[in-house]
Formats: C-alpha cells, sequence, structure tokens
C-alpha cells in the first residue's frame, strides 16, 4: 500500500512544520528541560483531586459519565459565568484551548484567508492556522503605541489591497507565549478600534492571565469588546493540564457556529473532568491553590531572572514578565539557536528556538525558556550548563 | 459587527446538515429517547470508579494531571496493545473514536475527493465528511457476495471515470450504525480486495464490536489487511462516554500524520482519564462489567423485539441485530418519519429519522431506535406509544 498519494495537502502542510519532532525525540523528564509550557506537578493538590472526585460521584453518580452538551455541562458553565462575569449563553466549553484555536480557525478561515498575529507568536497556534492554509501575517511589537497602530494598519492595509479577507487577528495579551510580555490597556484599545474599523474578529488567547507575579492586571480584550473578541481560556495552568478543558467566551452566534464544528470534531468535552472542574472551582479550592502556584512561580521567575543576571554573557539579554511561564532570551545576530538544539539537547538541557515562533522563520538568535516545570535546583543547574554552553559558542 | 462575511465555506456547509439541532433543542432524558447512542449510565461501576481512580492518583501521582504524550499515554498504549494483539508503534490514542473519524477525514481529503459508505451510515461520520467538503458516495446494502462486489465496483468505477480520487472506506461492520447489521466475513474480503485493487484505504469504525448478544464473532477488516486499515475503537461503549477515549490502529506511516495532526487540534488526549482507562481495563474490571453490560442489553434487546412484535402495525418491518445499540424500523413507503418527528416529540417519544443517515437523503420511511439507554419500563411505554402513533398516521 502507498499512501504518499492518499493523504491530503492539508497533511503535507503539516509537515512543513520545522516543530513537529520536538516533543517526540526526546524524554523532556529526563534532561534539564527549559522547553514545554508545563506547569509544575507540585501545584497539583493530590488529596482535594481525589476527595473531589469522590464529591463529584456521590453528587451526580451516572450522569457524570454519561455523553454531555456539545456546550459543555451546566455546571462548570455555571461557575465559570460566575467567576468571569459572562452570560452562559456566551460560554462554550472546549476540549482544551488549544482546541479552541483549532475549532476557531476551523469556523472562519477558508484556504488562503488572512491570520494577522504577533511575530513572535504562539507555535501551536501558526501550526493551526498553516494547516487550514491561511495566510499567516506577523506584525513585529511597537512599544510606541502610534508606531504600534501604524505597524498593524500597514499590515491590514497590505492585505486588503492585495484584495484578501482578514478573518481575525490572534493574540496572547497577557504574558505572551513565547515573549513573556504583556500588552498595554492602550495597544488593547487600538487593536479592538483596528478590527472594528475593518470588520475582523479578535481571538484574545489568554492560558496564563491568572498567573501574575507582580504590576497591575490590564482589561481583557473581550471586556472592551465582547462582540468583537472570541476569548479563549485554559484550565491547564489553573487546575491541570491532565484533564483537557478550556473555554471560548464570544457572541451566540458565532459559538452557535463553533456548537456545530465541535460536534463533529468530538461530540462534547470530557464530562467527568468538566464536573470535577466545576466542583474544584465551585468549592474555592482552585482560588486557594491558584494563591499558592503563584507564589511557587513567582519565586522560580525571581531565581530564573537572578541566575540569568549571574551567569549569563554579557551579550545576552531576556525579558522581565510580570506573569506567565515563559521568558525570551536574545543572543548576538551571529548566534543560532537552531542549530545550537543538538548540542544543548547532548549537554542535558532543552529550550525552544525562538524562530519557530515567527511568522517569518526569523530570530534565529533567539530562545523561549520556560522556568515553571523544574525544581528550583534544576533550575539552577540548568541556567549554569546552559550560560557555560553559550560562552563557549558565542 | 457583522460575523456572516467572516465564516469559511466549511462553516457553511455545515449548515446544509438537517442534524444539526436533534440534540439540541430537547433534553432527551425528559422524554422516552430512542434517539441518542447512549449506554445505559447503570453499567457504569461508580465504586469501582472511585476505587480505580484513588489507585491511579496513588500510582501516579501528579504524572496523570500533567500534559501527555500526543500519542497516548504507554500504560493505556500498553493494555490495548495486550488485549487486541496490536503492538504498539500501531497504536494512536484519540480523544473519542469521533475524534478518529475527523482526524483520519483531515489527513486525507481534500476537497471534492471521493469517501465511499454504506448507504444509510452514521451521521456523525457523514458530517465530518462533509465539513472537509468531500464527496460522500453511498452504496445500498446487498445481501449476495457477488451483487456486493458489484455495488461497490460500480461506486468505484464510477468515481474514477469522473477523474476523482478515491481516499477510503468507511465501514461500521459490526452492528452497523445506524441499522444495527453485520457484515460477512465474505463481505469484509471483498471489500479488502478492492481496496487493495483500486488503492484505497478503508477506515474501519468500532464502536459496538464488544457488544455482541447472539451468533459468532466476525474477524475485523483489520486483522484481514493491517496496512489496508484504519480501525477505530472506542471506550465509550465498553467503559463510559463521559471519559473521552478512543484509539486508532494503522500503519506506523499514518499514524504518524495522525500524531502531527493530532498536535494542532488538542496536543494530547485527557491523561488522567487514560490511566484510568489503562486501570480500569488491566485489572480486569472492564472485562467482568462487560460481561454484566452484554447481558443487561441483550435483555433490552430481546425486549424491544418482542414489544415491536406484539405492538407494531403489521406493515412495519425492523433489523433484528446480534449487538451493539441499535435496530432500523421500515415503515410503508409513503411514511414520512422526518416530518412526523415534531408529533412524536410532542406526544413524549424521540427516534432519528432514517434519512438523516443516508447520502441521497433518501429512506424517509425508515427510523433508527436505541434499546441500551433507558429502562426495560421507559422501553416498553415508549414503543406503546410509538406504535399507537404511527398506527393512527398510517
Amino acid at each position: 500500500m502507498k499512501y504518499g498519494n492518499l493523504f491530503s495537502e492539508d497533511t503535507y502542510s503539516f509537515f512543513r512544520s520545522p516543530v513537529r519532532d520536538i516533543f517526540k525525540k526526546v524524554d523532556l523528564n529526563a534532561i534539564h528541560s527549559f522547553a514545554g509550557g508545563y506547569p509544575s506537578s507540585e501545584t497539583f493538590p493530590l488529596d482535594t483531586f481525589k476527595s473531589t472526585m469522590c464529591a463529584v460521584i456521590d453528587k451526580y453518580g451516572g450522569k457524570a459519565f454519561q455523553y454531555g452538551a456539545t456546550q459543555g455541562v451546566t455546571e462548570l458553565r455555571e461557575v465559570l459565568s460566575h467567576r468571569y462575569g459572562v452570560p452562559m449563553e456566551r460560554i462554550q466549553i472546549t476540549s482544551s484551548s488549544q482546541q479552541g484555536i483549532d475549532v476557531c480557525t476551523r469556523i472562519l478561515a477558508d484556504p488562503g484567508d488572512v491570520i494577522l498575529t504577533s511575530n513572535p507568536s504562539y507555535l501551536g497556534a501558526l501550526q493551526s492556522f498553516r494547516s487550514y492554509r491561511a495566510d499567516v501575517r506577523g506584525v513585529a511589537h511597537e512599544d510606541d503605541p502610534d508606531r504600534f497602530r501604524a505597524a498593524y494598519e500597514a499590515a491590514i492595509g497590505k492585505a486588503l489591497s492585495e484584495g484578501r479577507k482578514i478573518k481575525f487577528l490572534y493574540m496572547i495579551p497577557d504574558f505572551q507565549n513565547p515573549s513573556g510580555e504583556t500588552l498595554s490597556i492602550k495597544e488593547r484599545e487600538i487593536l479592538v478600534e483596528l478590527a472594528e474599523k475593518y470588520g475582523f474578529l479578535i481571538v484574545e488567547d489568554s492560558p496564563y492571565r491568572e498567573l501574575r507575579y507582580s504590576g497591575e492586571p490590564v482589561p481583557t480584550i473581550y471586556s472592551l469588546a465582547p462582540d468583537t473578541v472570541l476569548h479563549l481560556g485554559s484550565f491547564s495552568k489553573i487546575f491541570a493540564p491532565g484533564f483537557r478543558l478550556g473555554w471560548i467566551f464570544g457572541h451566540p452566534d458565532v459559538l452557535d457556529k463553533i456548537y456545530v464544528c465541535k460536534q463533529s470534531l468530538d461530540l462534547c468535552p470530557p464530562v467527568f473532568d468538566q464536573y470535577v472542574a466545576a466542583e474544584f472551582m465551585g468549592s474555592g479550592s482552585l482560588d486557594a491553590n491558584l494563591l499558592k502556584s503563584i507564589d511557587l512561580y513567582r519565586s522560580k521567575r525571581d531565581l530564573m531572572l537572578s541566575l540569568l543576571e549571574e551567569y549569563m554573557p554579557e551579550n545576552v539579554t531576556w525579558t522581565r514578565p510580570d506573569g506567565g511561564l515563559f521568558l525570551f532570551l536574545t543572543m548576538p545576530e551571529h548566534f543560532d539557536s537552531v542549530s545550537f538544539y543538538d548540542t544543548a539537547l547532548s549537554n542535558g538541557v532543552a529550550y525552544v528556538a525562538g524562530s519557530f515562533f515567527r511568522t517569518d522563520g526569523g530570530g534565529r538568535n533567539t530562545m523561549r525558556l520556560n522556568f515553571s516545570f523544574m525544581t528550583p535546583e534544576r533550575i539552577r543547574e540548568g541556567i549554569i550548563l546552559l550560560a557555560d554552553l553559550l560562552r563557549s559558542r558565542m
């Protein structure tokens, strides 16, 4: 049997992705891994999980193990509605916020349609956009609001002048993946203004928002314009990623399309997991646990920042995020983090090359480091190891 | 904000489906519902689930709540490998067998490609195929093997003469959804022969196979030709659908493409649920529970068959399935189960109109009835109600 002639063009486009093997080839638990976006396993309160699960079984019985509603179980939508002040009819539960990205792309983008995003941006989103043969265009960040607006307006103008449809702008406004940076209120307002002016949606991907370690929260883009924004949330960083659960807030007309699409994707999100999430949130365990996670991650962020300060060569710079899981390193121009990867890995340290997050393949002198997953001791060893390797190469 | 001009053509194609609202409009628990393909909630051993979950947490700790491998956790793939005699490298875990259908279609079908299937066929599969703009062609069942072969060969010949690519044949060989019928070994061999002769794959959807109440098992199509078949399995009917878990057996080259696709769909299947499934299977609880489910469903099937015999008008006929969850009714030609649905529902009984399972919109005088979900008492009330309504209409 020859399979090659059977695969779809979509399938081939997937394989143009440079990152397909990152997480397949190596056991990231066996080395000093700054690569994955994993929460720390110590943030999972195992005893509370046990008692929550038993409580769910006692409370809901067989219902917790049956098929559930495609939009998600009512009890979970209710606690989310209460927590975030969003009406029930604007809430769709997803089987992970990655699915949220995928399903939004699927209902919105035809081949060749333009999707705008920051550059760099989350690689899992770029991979999903490309799989639908969308034309992904990245816009480099500008610190000055006027230049910020001008950069996006230039990208919009270019797409429109080519006769292309812009379907949405994808953005991670809080503690961005990979950069760790947060958009100001002014920048959020500019994006909404542009979306409404030019008639596209904003997909606001917000998995890290509640993991803030310093500074003041900025309003979500969704809160500025609920009819223009699809807001994607995730339980992975505030509860546990082993339950694959996320949510979408959006206009009921758009959610109705997502509902039908989700029916043919997987019928409904995991039902038992949803009841456990609802019980965990509703009982106050989530908030109690989140406070502990925030303390833990703040100390890890501070540790990594101080280690970078102490050990990194002078010509390396990095971002100082107020929250989230990542910071972003920039090496001198001539450094190539893609070709350096095998050296690093064979010496026992892993990261994700910054160019994988770029829409244009640039930024080969950058890398993303995760600070949430490893123990302080392993973070220390890993940063010293990485700094030594970088010094020997630069 | 006008959304209409933002939706993809895919989205519009979804909305051509006549079934989008079946499960949205009514609470199927509140009426006599023969509509859903739900297992009976009494088959869920709640105390065993509790102890299994606690055992998983004690055994795996935080690992059970972290991100997991995209191909599924090793422990679950191992028990499946052992149970079904399939090598590990041929096993991919999915977040439901509905996702299995969707992901196979996505990696194989470009717009306009032909997908062959029986007519009628599972409506959730038809919906997924159409969402990728595939050209779905149904072949009516023929009882005689020569005519069976000729019918499929005619459909193949027609597609090829039109210059179309045939990507795969989708088939539910055991206790088909909706008909309840099972393909003979001869028919399975013919399908394999045609697939190999004309160079397409067979997607064998097999969620009901282990629910056999009478007769002898027929080998899976996969066992006849493991390199030509993608076999989709499901935990929904043998464990619980509230865990969204299924599997694909197939050639490693094809699974490798599915792996990459699944990364961008939802990163990995639900991790905790997978460990629970592995523990439940590995400990022998699944087999013990399955025996009880089979006894329960056999008695419900027999009850429904005897009620149909006793109460249905003379000009109604039905299939007598050896397993699964469904049987299929045929009324006289002039009867229309689509327009009759509102009458039935307002009188407290639900079914799925047979034409929704057809690739050509035909079979409006047929309907699918589920016999697994309701209690014997509700089945009795529902069949008497339905028979009375049918008699008054015919």
